[in-house]
C-alpha cells in the first residue's frame, strides 16, 4: 500500500507475474481489503492463485521509517513482513518507503548471523552487461569491516543472479594505487586483499558504466550521491536535446530519432526492468522497488522474488562471513568518563 | 613539459591564445628549450609576445608529486611556478601531472590567508548553465571547516568567472533534509547556515546537472567519483550507440544522427572548452588542465588564467575568510601517551 500508485499497480502487476510465471507460486496482498478488492474487480482472476490479508494503516513516503513502524501496528508493511518472518510467505516485496522496508526487514527478520550491517546495491547498466553498486544509500558512515561485508554479500548476490562463479570485487576510490583514498578506504582495501573474494584492486568512478568489475564497493554516503546523479543523466540529455530541436525543424526531427535511439539503447537502465533489490544481510527475502514502479516494475519484483527465494542467498552468506580470513567488526565499546 | 603532447599542443594553444587575446598578455614558454624552439619553427611568430625560459627536466604523469618536486628541481613546473612566485608572471597554466601542479602551488606560493587547505573544483554542464563542484579530487578526508571553506572559496570563483553576485551554494548529500547526511556533512550543514554564503541547504546526486544550486560542495573523494563518472557517460553512451547501429543499415543512418546531435547537444561537457579549473587558496594564479588538453584546450587556458588574475580572487577569499563569522580550523594536536 505504500507505492505511489498502490494498490492498483500492485495488483496489475501480480496478475501479470502469476500469468508470466504460469501460477508457479502463490501471491498474498497485503493492505486494506476494501481497495484491493475493487482493484482485483478490473483483472479476470480465472485460476490464479492469490489471496488478500487485510492491514488498515498504510506507512507513507513522509513517514519516518522508525517511528511509523512503532506507531503503525497495522501496516502493510509490518503485516507483509511478519508473514514473512513466520514462514507463511516465502519472500516479501514493496514498492514503498524504502528506509521503512529496510527498517522493518532488520529488525522483524533480523540480521544474518556475522552480518553487521544489512545493505542494499543497485544495478548500472556498463558497456558489456552489468555493475552491482554496493552500498548504494543504506549506510553512510561505515568503517572498513562494513565494506568488506558489503563486498561479501554483493559478490554472493551477483553469483548467483547471473550464475557466474568468483565475480570481480573492486573497491571504488579516487585512483588504483594502492597509496590512493581516504582512511577508511585505504584499510578497507587490506581486509579485500587477505580476502577469498576475486578482488581486483580500486576502481574509479569512471570504471562504473565500463564493466572493470562486477561488484563496486562503496559505502552508502557515496553511493547513493553517484546512483542519483546517475539517475538524473538521461533527464540531463534529453533538456539539452531540447535546445537543439529548438534550432528549426530538420533538427527537431533529428533530435526526435536521437531520442527514440537512445531510448532504445538505454532501455535496461529503466528501475522498471530490474524488478527491484533485495535487501542484504536479512533473515529473509526482501524486495525494495522504486515508489513510482509500473504494473511491469510490480511483476519484475515478484518474479526476482521468486528467483531470489530459491537460491539460498543468506545460507551463502552466513558460510562465506564464517570461513573469511578476515576478522568480524567489533563493537565500538562506549566508556563512561 | 608534463602534459601528454608537450611542447606541440602548448606551443600551438599559445599561438592561437596570442592572437585571439591580441597580443594582450606575454607568454613565457617554460621547459626544454631546445624542443620548444622545433615547435615554434611550426608557426608563425611574427609580431607575437612570447619568451623562452629553459628547464631542463620534466614532471612526469607517473611520477610521485612531492617526491618528483624535491629531486627534480630544475623542473618546467618547479621553474614555471617560481617565475610567478618571483612576480616575473602574473599566473602559471600547466597540463601535466595534476598533484605535482597543486603541490608546486601550495608549496611555491603558499597558501592565501585563513585558508587551510587549497581546492580545486570542476564545472558540471547543467540543464540552465554550470554547477561548480567542490572539492572535485584535492582533499580524500575533511574536516567540517574544510567543506565550508571550499564553500567560500567556490562561491567567489563563481561570482568572478559569471558576473553573479552571491551564486547559491549547496552541500552535496543523500537527501535534503537536515537530518541526513554522514557525520562530517552533517556537522558542516551549521557552519554553512551560520555563514553569509547564500546557503540553499543540501542538495543529492541528481541535483547536479539540474542547475539546482551554482556551486555545489563536496570532499574530495565523493568529487573526483562523481565527475570521473560524469566524464565516461560520453563513452557509455556511444558504445550503447553501437550497439544499435549494429541491427541494420537503417538503424546505423539513425545512430549516425543521433551520435552528432548528442554531440551537438553536449559541447560544452569538452574539458577543452573550459580552459581548465585554478588552484583556490594558493598566493597566486595556478591553472591546471588536462593532460590530454587539445591546443584549443590549451588556449582556453591561457585565456582563462589571464581573465583569473584580473579578477583578484584572492584578496575576496582572504577577506571572506577573515570577515567569516565562522571560526576557522583549529589544528588537530597529537597528545603523546
Amino acid at each position: 500500500m505504500g507505492g505511489d500508485f498502490a494498490p492498483a499497480r500492485e495488483v496489475e502487476g501480480m496478475v501479470q507475474a502469476l500469468r508470466a510465471a504460469h501460477n508457479e507460486f502463490e501471491v498474498i496482498l497485503v493492505g486494506r481489503e476494501e481497495a484491493i478488492l475493487e482493484e482485483l474487480k478490473k483483472h479476470d482472476m480465472q485460476g490464479l492463485r492469490y489471496s488478500v490479508v487485510n492491514a488498515s494503516e498504510v506507512i507513507t513516503m513522509d513517514d519516518s521509517p522508525t517511528a511509523a513502524l512503532k506507531q503503525k501496528r497495522d501496516s502493510s508493511l509490518g503485516v507483509g513482513m511478519r508473514l514473512h518472518q513466520e514462514g507463511k510467505a516465502d519472500a516479501f516485496i514493496s514498492a514503498g518507503n524504502t528506509g521503512a522496508v529496510l527498517s522493518a526487514s532488520t529488525l522483524i527478520l533480523g540480521r544474518v548471523k556475522g552480518v553487521s550491517r544489512p545493505t542494499i546495491g543497485t544495478f548500472f547498466p556498463s558497456e558489456k552487461g552489468v555493475c552491482l553498486l554496493v552500498d548504494a544509500g543504506t549506510n553512510v558512515d561505515c568503517r572498513p569491516q562494513h565494506l568488506y561485508e558489503f563486498g561479501v554479500m554483493g559478490s554472493i548476490y551477483f553469483s548467483k543472479m547471473f550464475k557466474k562463479d568468483r565475480p570481480t570485487v573492486a573497491l571504488l576510490n579516487v585512483g588504483e594505487e594502492k597509496t590512493k583514498g581516504n582512511e577508511v578506504v585505504l584499510e578497507a582495501r587490506k581486509l579485500f586483499e587477505a580476502s577469498t573474494l576475486n578482488f581486483i584492486g580500486n576502481v574509479e568512478g569512471r570504471d562504473i558504466l565500463k564493466s572493470t568489475a562486477d561488484v563496486v564497493v562503496c559505502d552508502g554516503f557515496v553511493g547513493n550521491i553517484v546512483l542519483k546523479f546517475g539517475e538524473s543523466v538521461p533527464t540531463f540529455l534529453r533538456a539539452r536535446l531540447k535546445g537543439v530541436a529548438e534550432r528549426g525543424l530538420l533538427k527537431k526531427l533529428i533530435v526526435g530519432l536521437a531520442k527514440s535511439t537512445l531510448k532504445a539503447a538505454l532501455s535496461d537502465m529503466d528501475p522498471n526492468e530490474h524488478g527491484g533489490v533485495p535487501v542484504l544481510g536479512v533473515n529473509g527475502v526482501s524486495i525494495i522497488g522504486h515508489g513510482s514502479s509500473t504494473s511491469k516494475g510490480i511483476k519484475n519484483m515478484i518474479l526476482k522474488a521468486a528467483e531470489v527465494a530459491k537460491t539460498q542467498l543468506n545460507k551463502h552468506i552466513e558460510e562465506a562471513l564464517a570461513n573469511s580470513p578476515v576478522p568480524p567488526v567489533k563493537p565500538v565499546l562506549q566508556v563512561a568518563r
